[in-house]
């Protein structure tokens, strides 16, 4: 996983750990299986999500040179642009459409902080967001909207990328499950 | 939403109604943003998921021909093969590669079935199926399979559909939210 460019960080937001758990579960393998070096939870820390993203990463391989939760989601944001100096990027069914503003994205050539909101997103979310983009303007899914986002940041090559320390590898197979030790 | 081929339907596995409502409505949702015609949940009815559904659909516009629950998956299935002339698509993690399948896919030029399962898919859904297809072989999330397999069976075109009788529609906005009436 070394060397992807740009380097990509998730933020989500307004995690609530009753209802969202598997959500945003869902979220982080996303964000690591599609590339992304960094996670973060704002607000909340919920340890059965984390302990889940951890697990996945003991055995499958080394994705994330960072996971982290509990801060504000504005520490998060000025940690992104201060120290990473990095763009903030927010998906949102209301944003400008991502196959005209991907482009602009990639040519900034600077980290990329992916923000995602639950359903209540702060109004200023949208003003800070160098980029409020749409996957599509159609209700739909955060998890769905940021694996394409990521798809298009990585020109589909995410797919194949190799973890580094996995356990275990997957050879892929027609009709059955081929795990390997290695 | 009419004349997109070829034709999609989802069959969801394995809901548990407790557990799975969020995610199995994200499925529900993708499929219908994504272009999908058909959405089949099978063994169970939740009928919150069902409700979340059609109210998007009241609201937002026109996508499914049919949605469905309570069937066996063997039914699903066997209505997809006998009256839809269609092929059978598992998306597993353990499955052969999207990029190199998804052409033979095409050309078949039949509707296409695509299988989700939850944590636990019963062995003879990989012989029953077609197509065993992995988007990457990592662990993350099905909801955001299905949002890969169906943006590359429709080459990004899913993002621009108009859907029929919607009652609001977004304009694109750079820092807001627009929602127009009619």
């Amino acid at each position: 996983m070394e060397g992807i460019e740009p380097q990509a960080g998730i933020l989500r937001l307004g995690h609530r750990p009753k209802r969202d758990k598997r959500i945003t579960t869902h979220t982080a393998l996303v964000a690591r299986a599609f590339g992304a070096s960094y996670y973060f939870l704002s607000e909340v820390c919920d340890m059965s999500v984390m302990d889940n993203v951890l697990s996945v990463e003991k055995r499958w391989g080394r994705g994330f040179k960072l996971v982290s939760c509990g801060l504000s989601y504005k520490d998060y944001i000025s940690i992104w642009r201060n120290y990473m100096k990095g763009v903030i990027v927010h998906l949102t069914m209301y944003g400008l459409e991502l196959e005209r503003e991907i482009d602009g994205i990639k040519k900034a050539g600077k980290p990329v902080l992916i923000i995602i909101g639950s359903e209540k997103v702060p109004g200023e979310i949208y003003k800070i967001a160098d980029f409020n983009i749409s996957v599509g303007n159609q209700p739909h899914s955060e998890v769905a909207a940021l694996a394409i986002f990521l798809d298009r940041l990585y020109n589909g090559q995410e797919l194949y990328y190799k973890f580094e320390d996995a356990k275990v590898q997957i050879e892929p197979s027609a009709s059955g499950k081929k795990v390997i030790s290695i």
